[in-house]
């Protein structure tokens, strides 16, 4: 055993001391903030997101063909085909100004707007050009090919709930339905102080017996790692009025304050002392290794985090602790991180060609997948119903009902705290 | 097969495309630039980084205890002790003015240099504090409890290559080296442009027919997610020359530009035509659904990225193929990413103690890890030769020769290209 770690009577193992301390601590969530859409990338929505808007907020084609009345095709085929006149064409961007009447139909784009009286499109591939007529060659259905205003999203529909961490496809949805700001959770401030008689900022000669202060500008990026913003309060000389100061400097700006070293039970250990003065030290020492002389501590329902002086126990530290503290601020816990990998069985088959990579994006929950029936890739809601993605192999031909695959997390997987 | 798939006869396989494709595309590499080491955080190190210094520069104590002379304590125990008159007491941060002489000793902190004279450091536990004597109760041999100068790092010695992404732990040990500026690779720039007349950027009224931009936002999202800066270049309209004129404004501003929809083969898809007009189009058409009308092109050795107008297809084929293209700017290939949990087999025992959470630093290559010998928490190198963590749980007692365990990637994985 270290000899630092004397005096720890009662380290707790990591899991305990996390439990106690959320119990105890009573920590005050961020407050929330407006920002514009090209800022909201990987903030914590702190607002339900409504739609305004039905998604698509027209009827239109969702095929290069013909807009019709289904009605008109219907005992159309190859060997007896309708025809019909052409009264005009649509393009994508385009409002069209004339109806579709019995007999008449109207070239058209994918994503063009059906004009009035059409409610069906014809493939181009089912049709034959005759200039001022074109032949039907297939019956279909009415609303065949037709993406149904509101098909996507319906006005009034929650899209995206409080705790989402916004990701790109989410990015996508909101623009499309007219929202420009959003709001998020502010960004959690995390304070570092760093403790110790030998500490220097710089070499000016290599003065024996002084070591540049590594913990700041360490815990300082791995600060941003995490999503935060960091702000250094420098170095604190191993005197209790010196380190009270600088905490209290640390709580002023920030959501959080870290401090490194001086966190043992020696006789120039003041950190611990200090805390327990300014509020309350829950958690002094810890079953981990390296890392046992870690405090957990709260101040004006702020939280401090006590690390190590050692570089490495103090980051592993950070990364045990810090995250999980960062969650309480937001609010969110995360379950799953995007990017993750996991395994799960699917629900149903997903279908897929040989020679083709396939994306299909699926629901992940408790070890199963459920595929999104997706028609056409233009389908918006897919991308945020989704949370995960199978990515079928040119090699590979579907994925069988009750297959195990890899799960790609397309976003974090969360719960509101 | 959609009908806007109609024309890509020859589709590319994925990993067809991007070998095609960087064999054929020339990219110009990134330039690099100075950053001081608070913006350091996870950018790639265009140079190597050679210590100036000894870390640690000074012999110092690796425990609290008595500076000796090794040879005085010959011959000592518990039931033998040998009395040395206590010359001094040396803390942290603190240069020594004595000299340590036979038959004395010196009290002494963890991190204090180590006295003229001395040479091994008796832990408190091994003594007993007569008040101008101590009695040392254990024999000792030299440079026992003594970090010697050099011992983490040499000077001259290389300590982070050139490609290395800098984590939290690197800058930590770039700090203690005195090292304040690093030469980095710049921050890719991406400019966005989406095509397509019935875009529009904000619904005054509904508008039938147009739609929201919303592949800019999304995709410039994206950009930041892959950490590079995003610009958007707006919308143009299906016009080649408004086209032309945004991609050449695009080449001017940053160092890849990405296009999004009239990327397939239609008769207003001109973004292709353009390509081929400004530079070439290497790859047109890749396997994947969504995402098949992608085309992978160059222009003044800089990539240009057509996908999908469609947001789920280009955001997919956006993912597919930037990071990659990313990679070539950067000059360095990532072949495993930090966070990522692989399975590997240990070639050594592991220790770690029952209830006690073990944070093992190993070194991953090729399905194996090796464990590193690491004598206390504070020595740094063991931070940054070490790729991978191997947690061991409180109710674990070690890990065995030969045993498999999941590694945590502690940093990237890298190769120079």
């Amino acid at each position: 055993m270290d000899v630092r770690m004397r005096g720890f009577k009662e380290r707790m193992r990591v899991d305990e001391a996390l439990k106690l301390y959320f119990e105890k601590a009573n920590l005050k969530k961020l407050d929330s903030e407006k920002v514009d859409l090209l800022n909201a990338y990987n903030r914590v929505l702190s607002q339900d997101i409504v739609a305004k808007y039905d998604v698509p907020h027209f009827d239109r084609s969702a095929v290069d063909g013909y807009a019709v009345k289904a009605e008109n095709t219907f005992g159309a085929s190859t060997t007896n085909p309708i025809l019909l006149k052409v009264v005009g064409s649509i393009d994508i961007g385009e409002k069209p100004d004339f109806e579709i009447k019995d007999g008449v139909a109207a070239k058209i784009a994918t994503g063009a707007p059906i004009p009035k009286g059409a409610n069906a499109v014809v493939m181009l591939e089912y049709t034959n050009d005759l200039g001022d007529y074109v032949e039907i060659l297939s019956a279909i259905s009415p609303f065949k090919n037709v993406s149904r205003k509101g098909e996507d999203v319906k006005a009034g529909e929650v899209v995206l709930s409080k705790g989402e961490i916004l990701q790109p496809q989410d990015i996508g949805i909101l623009a499309s339905l007219g929202i420009k700001e959003v709001e998020v959770a502010k960004i959690p401030r995390i304070a570092v102080l760093t403790t110790g008689n030998e500490l220097i900022e710089d070499y000016g000669e290599l003065d024996v017996g002084k070591i540049i202060n590594s913990n700041s500008p360490m815990i300082c990026a791995a600060i941003r790692e995490i999503g935060c913003i960091p702000t250094s309060l420098g170095i604190a000389k191993d005197n209790p009025e010196v380190i009270e100061t600088k905490i209290e400097e640390g709580l002023k700006v920030a959501d959080a304050v870290v401090v490194t070293g001086g966190t043992s039970v020696g006789e120039k250990d003041y950190v611990a002392v200090v805390v327990k003065k300014l509020g309350s030290l829950i958690v002094h020492g810890v079953s981990m290794k390296p890392g046992m002389p870690t405090g957990l501590g709260v101040v004006d329902n702020k939280p401090i985090l006590l690390l190590p002086g050692f570089p490495m126990a103090a980051l592993l530290s950070f990364y045990t602790f810090m995250p999980k503290i960062v969650e309480r601020l937001l609010d969110v816990e995360v379950l799953g991180k995007k990017g993750e990998v996991v395994k799960a069985v699917t629900k149903r088959r997903i279908p897929s060609s040989s020679g083709i990579r396939t994306f299909a994006r699926v629901i992940y929950k408790d070890g199963f997948i459920e595929p999104l029936r997706t028609s056409g890739s233009g389908v918006l809601t897919s991308m945020i119903k989704a949370n995960g993605l199978v990515i079928i192999e040119e090699d590979k031909e579907g994925i069988e009902e009750g297959e195990e695959v890899e799960v790609v997390l397309t976003r974090h997987l969360v719960r509101l705290l």
